[in-house]
C-alpha cells in the first residue's frame, strides 16, 4: 500500500492511499476510514507524506561506514533530533545558508510509526511500523564540528528544509531487500544495501521506545552509508529505493 | 499578563489569560479574541502552558558554570532539542527509567515564542518573544556520556516527562532581574541570577533564528547554571520564578 499527503487545486491538504494514479482521501494516516472523493494524483501538490511529532536520525548504523570512518560498532542506537521546521518534500527547493560551508546529502531509508509504542519488544516494534519512506537528511558538516566542546548536530542537521522525505510512505516492504540510491544531476553517488545496517528497523524501534514513547508519524532515518558528499547551490538530488520511488530536491544558494 | 492552559472539569483544553483566579479563554496562545467564558482557576487542572513545535535546550550559557567546569566560553548558542513526548507541566510525576543511573534536575528560564521570526535582529527578536516560564530541563548524566564517541543529548534529555514547563507564561518581564531557584523538598538546591547568561533571550532568538524559522509556541529554555543535582524517587523538585510561578514535579520510580 502507498500513502501519500498532498495540496489539491483548491488548496486542501488531502492525506490517502494512492492506487492507478488516483489518490484516495483518508481521515488519517493509516485510517481506513474514506474522507472524500478520490483526487487524481497529477492534480495533486506532493507534500511530504507525513507530518512528524517527532523526526529523529541515527549516526553510524552502517557496518561499512564504521569500518570505512574507524567507528566503533555501537552498542546502542545514537540518534539526534531534527527540527519541525526541518521538514521539506519531494521537489522542494533546499537553501544552502549563507556562511555554513560544506552542506553533505545524505540518502536514508526513513521509518514512519503507526501505532503508539513505549518499551516495545522487537515484535511489537515490528507491529509498530506502518512503512518507510526515503529521507535525505542534510548536513550542514563544518557546522556541527564547529566548537570542539559541543558537536552541534541539532544546528548542522536543522535548517530549514534539511530534512527531507517522501515521496510517499510504501507499506508491506522487506527493508533487507532494499537498497538506497542518491543521484546528484544524473550520476548516482550513493549506492548501499540496507541489509548492512548494524540496527535494523524493528530493533530501533524497539530500543528507541525503550527511551520515549514513539507515535503515529514519528519518521526514523536509519543513518546513511557510504558516498555521501557536498553540493552545490543548483544542483538536483534526488534519493531513490525502488518500492518508495524518488525523492528530488534542488539545492539553491 | 499571564497566560495559562488548562483542562477544565468537563475535560475541555482551554488556553487563556489569568485575571484574578480566573483563566479566560482566548482562541490560540497570543490571541485577544475570547474563546468562551470565564473558568476559575481552581477547578482547572494546569497543563504545560504550551505545547512546543520545538523544544530547544541550550548547554553552556551562564559564565558561574562555565568558570567552574573549565569551559570556553562559546561563541554561538550550542543547543539541542527535547522531544515532544518529554513535555510535562506543572504537578506531573516523572518516572526516573530504570537503569538509566544518575538523573539531574535543571532549573533554567524558558522563552516562549509569540510571533515567527526567521534571521532576526536582536531588536526583532525581543518583539517575536511572548514571554517567560519555568523549565525543569531533567537529563540523565550517565546516558549522556555512555558511548565515547557521540554525546547523546537528545536521548539523554528525551525521556518521556524530562521537559517540565510552566506553571505559567508571564509577558513583561525584565529577565535580567529574575533569578532561578530549584527545591528540592523544602531545600533551595539552585539559586542563580539570569544577568549571568552568556547569550541572554533576545541574543539567543535572534541567534537561533538565522539557523531556523522560530515558531509561535517554540519553547526555548536558556540553560542551567551551578547547582544541578541528582534526583531520586520520591523526591519533589520546584523549579521557582519569581513573576512566573512554582513549577514542581515528584520523581518516581
Amino acid at each position: 500500500m502507498i500513502w501519500a499527503r498532498g495540496r489539491t487545486a483548491d488548496g486542501d491538504e488531502v492525506t490517502g492511499i494512492v492506487q492507478d494514479g488516483v489518490l484516495h482521501p483518508r481521515i488519517g494516516l493509516g485510517s481506513d476510514e474514506s474522507a472524500g472523493d478520490p483526487v487524481a494524483l497529477d492534480a495533486v501538490t506532493l507534500l511530504p507524506p507525513v507530518v512528524p511529532g517527532k523526526f529523529i536520525g541515527l549516526w553510524n548504523n552502517f557496518h561499512a561506514a564504521a569500518e570505512k570512518n574507524g567507528w566503533s560498532v555501537p552498542e546502542h542506537p545514537l540518534y539526534f533530533l531534527k527540527p519541525a521546521t526541518s521538514l521539506a518534500g519531494p521537489g522542494a527547493e533546499v537553501a544552502i545558508p549563507e556562511g555554513v560551508g560544506r552542506v553533505l546529502y545524505e540518502g536514508e531509508l526513513g521509518i514512519v510509526i503507526g501505532t503508539r509504542c513505549r518499551n516495545a519488544s522487537v515484535e511489537a516494534a515490528a507491529q509498530a511500523i506502518l512503512g518507510y519512506t526515503c529521507v535525505n537528511d542534510l548536513t550542514a558538516l563544518n557546522v556541527l564540528t564547529a566548537d570542539e566542546s559541543f558537536p552541534q548536530w541539532t544546528r548542522a542537521k536543522g535548517f530549514d528544509g534539511f530534512g527531507v522525505i517522501g515521496p510517499v510512505i510504501a507499506t508491506g516492504l522487506d527493508w533487507r531487500s532494499l537498497s538506497v540510491q542518491v543521484r546528484v544531476g544524473t550520476r548516482v553517488r550513493q549506492d548501499y544495501a540496507c541489509s548492512d545496517m548494524i540496527f535494523g528497523p524493528e530493533e530501533i524501534v524497539s530500543q528507541l521506545s525503550q527511551d520515549m514513547t514513539l507515535e503515529p508519524g514519528d519518521v526514523i532515518a536509519c543513518g546513511t552509508s557510504l558516498g555521501a558528499m557536498p553540493v552545490k547551490a543548483g544542483q538536483e538530488v534526488t534519493v531513490v529505493i525502488a518500492g518508495i520511488g524518488e525523492l528530488p530536491v534542488t539545492m539553491v544558494g
